[in-house]
């Protein structure tokens, strides 16, 4: 299967986020429009999502230097609009969500940057996952989408602060479909300052996922908006 | 407790590295030499330890601006001698290793740098371990050493070619004891170019071990040796 994601010049795609009401959702959302990609926002909640995605056009129209597009639905009517989603729901949401949108996700590249983390008086821990990680978990629900994982390190705040022109970090993408994986890292070397680094198949992304986690502890020491680059690359 | 090694300044340590006759365990040997930190190199085979151990205190010297000291030995004399002790033995060895070494390692600080990494025909993967990660196991097993996790992103190639004067990237360290991975930080920040930076509890040390199986993914698809940076800190 080669889908129309990955066929076609990756600026042309329409992206749907799944979950583009949530922070980190929102913010690839408003970074993505800024850069002159076409947004589709889908949320549970269809009139919430055409909120957002009118503020967030807004937003992302104050630092674009061309036309920005950002329009808002429900997760299923973006998931058969958009060429490319991806998925930014709670992780508490993934497996419901995606159950329902295997129909019109076939055929789509889809791209899981869900981080299965959970909080306790110790701090942010990682949650099992049964399938292994959350981007297995997508791939055994959408079994006729090419599923990818990415975009689990960038800092939600750092994504929505338009103030910062660019974002220092790199965009570790794993996948077994090159080309779904390629698409992917071209769409991650549209925000400025940013590369997509393939980084293994999907057996391998449960670390990339739980890395996040870590990265939550360096933001607590540090007083930081911590994000990864890869070295010698 | 506080151990001998968290009370003393870093650059006094006399460091033991088990598994020192390794890429890994050399590579780090000859760069701790290097700096002028001591080094007691470990290996099951203390003769071969001894030939290693002159080998490298050789290469250390042609780069060292000052005296360097590099010894050879079994890797439970190691464990006795030092004052900070970095494992870096095949994992396959790494439970029976440090099950025979729980006494001489009491009271000190150990760095696990041990990957659980398996190869098949798909390439590198993740082996559970039952602890939950390697360093978790070393803790198990050394109830009163303080167990830390580091050192396990380093190319071994870069380490060992001291061409490189430097080396761009930084040591991820985990661990619940704060003196512990205090002590390991400032040791990881005498490698030049290196910085220790703290990033969470043991129980989050397996991604962090596990995202070295990425690195290896990394470096066949791009023809590099790979490390990372943590960027906003």
């Amino acid at each position: 299967m080669t889908t129309a994601a990955e066929s076609r010049p990756v600026e042309d795609l329409v992206v749907g986020v799944l979950g583009g009401t949530g922070p980190q959702g929102r913010g690839l959302a408003v970074r993505l429009a800024a850069v002159g990609q076409r947004v589709l926002l889908g949320s549970r909640d269809a009139d919430r999502a055409r909120e957002v995605a009118e503020e967030v056009a807004g937003r992302a129209a104050t630092v674009s230097g061309g036309e920005v597009s950002v329009q808002g639905g429900s997760n299923l009517d973006v998931s058969g609009a958009a060429d490319l989603v991806i998925v930014a729901v709670p992780y508490a949401g993934h497996a419901a969500t995606l159950a329902e949108l295997a129909a019109p996700l076939a055929g789509k590249v889809v791209v899981d940057c869900v981080v299965p983390m959970g909080f306790d008086e110790l701090g942010a821990y990682v949650l099992d996952v049964e399938e292994g990680s959350v981007t297995q978990q997508a791939a055994a629900l959408l079994p006729d989408s090419d599923v990818v994982g990415a975009f689990h390190h960038l800092s939600a705040r750092l994504l929505e602060d338009l103030s910062q022109p660019t974002i220092d970090g790199d965009v570790m993408v794993v996948g077994d479909v090159r080309a779904a994986t390629d698409t992917v890292q071209a769409l991650a070397g549209r925000l400025p300052g940013m590369r997509g680094i393939y980084a293994g198949r999907l057996r391998n992304a449960r670390q990339v996922e739980a890395l996040t986690i870590n990265l939550v502890s360096v933001n607590r020491r540090y007083k930081a908006h911590a994000g990864i680059r890869v070295t010698d690359v």
